[in-house]
């Protein structure tokens, strides 16, 4: 593929790492493309806006989570559980594992600095949120009709409650400096909270 | 006082409605000091960077924080654990009615904007967590000694898991445009599952 062609994910890619590692506002257009080789009249026909890369870059790491939700998942709902912990995690430890610290997820950071801002962005990420507590409440909800969950555990909550405790986890680590491995472990000790007695993944 | 002798707690409480609002990075020092009715030279006095304001912002916000568990604190444990979630409950829901939207946690989103950026800043607010974190502890291992938490549950890891929950719940009603109330009820669900069978705040 020739330089020209594959301007658009260049940006993209590039948007998304200074996106992570600094934040979405410190980060200009003229530093996204210099990064990224490009010119600005390449980017502004690709891109109307900064949001506009926003957009993509969601679209990129919401792909990426996807791919990992597939392989961490599994037949037996317990393991699919634990698995949603494992694939939140390892993609944690692969950005530490990059960037030298916890970066935070690139959603929730988005989230946090752009919701009253931009409402583009903010319903964008809200549709990936919600897609994400859809794919763990399916996951619940197979776990709750064979009996594996806790004796009044909601589903459809705890699918709630496990995306708001991985967020929650993933800033602490991010603000803390804490190693990002111990992500998982708070996302399953969540979960074993909610198992029926006797079961684990 | 005159106009000089409160020019200070005017920046400081300008700057803290302006980063809530908006966020860190889109507020100049211009911006701050226009809305507070102070010249740039006055914010100097005070200020040597902006970096330095958002350290004053945490302290005020910290302070809030530290009256509502106050007020919200009992000799019962599990009732105190219910005063955690209800303390951070009507603190969002303040916000929601001064500002008409969720607006995120004041040290969630600093945290989440700053912590690859700025060391100072993200250090100042490790210690504020570190605290928050250390307050809800001394409930769980009060609760702990009297048999309220289930078997299994440490104290010290359920305090962390409800920091982080809290702060999962904010991050996600200010994406979702969620509605406050709820939650204080999300950290409910969380204490609900790890207290023993039968208690009950």
């Amino acid at each position: 593929m020739g330089r020209t062609s594959d301007a658009r994910e260049r940006i993209v890619r590039t948007a998304a790492r200074l996106f992570l590692t600094r934040s979405y506002t410190s980060v200009g257009v003229g530093e996204i493309c210099a990064e990224a080789d490009v010119r600005k009249g390449s980017f502004y026909h690709y891109f109307a806006t900064k949001a506009d890369v926003a957009i993509a870059v969601i679209d990129l790491h919401a792909a990426g989570l996807e791919l990992r939700l597939r392989e961490a998942d599994a037949a037996d709902p317990a393991q699919a559980l634990r698995g949603v912990a494992l694939a939140v995690g390892r993609i944690q430890v692969g950005f530490e594992e990059r960037f030298g610290q916890v970066v935070g997820c690139p959603f929730g950071n988005l989230a946090a600095e752009l919701s009253t801002a931009d409402t583009v962005v903010r319903e964008h990420l809200a549709a990936v949120f919600a897609n994400w507590r859809e794919r763990i409440a399916a996951v619940c909800r197979r776990a709750s009709a064979q009996g594996l969950l806790r004796q009044g555990t909601d589903p459809d909550r705890l699918a709630a409650a496990v995306l708001a405790h991985a967020q929650g986890l993933i800033l602490l680590a991010k603000v803390d400096a804490a190693p990002a491995v111990d992500i998982a472990e708070g996302i399953d000790d969540l979960i074993a909270a909610h198992l029926a007695e006797g079961v684990t993944a």
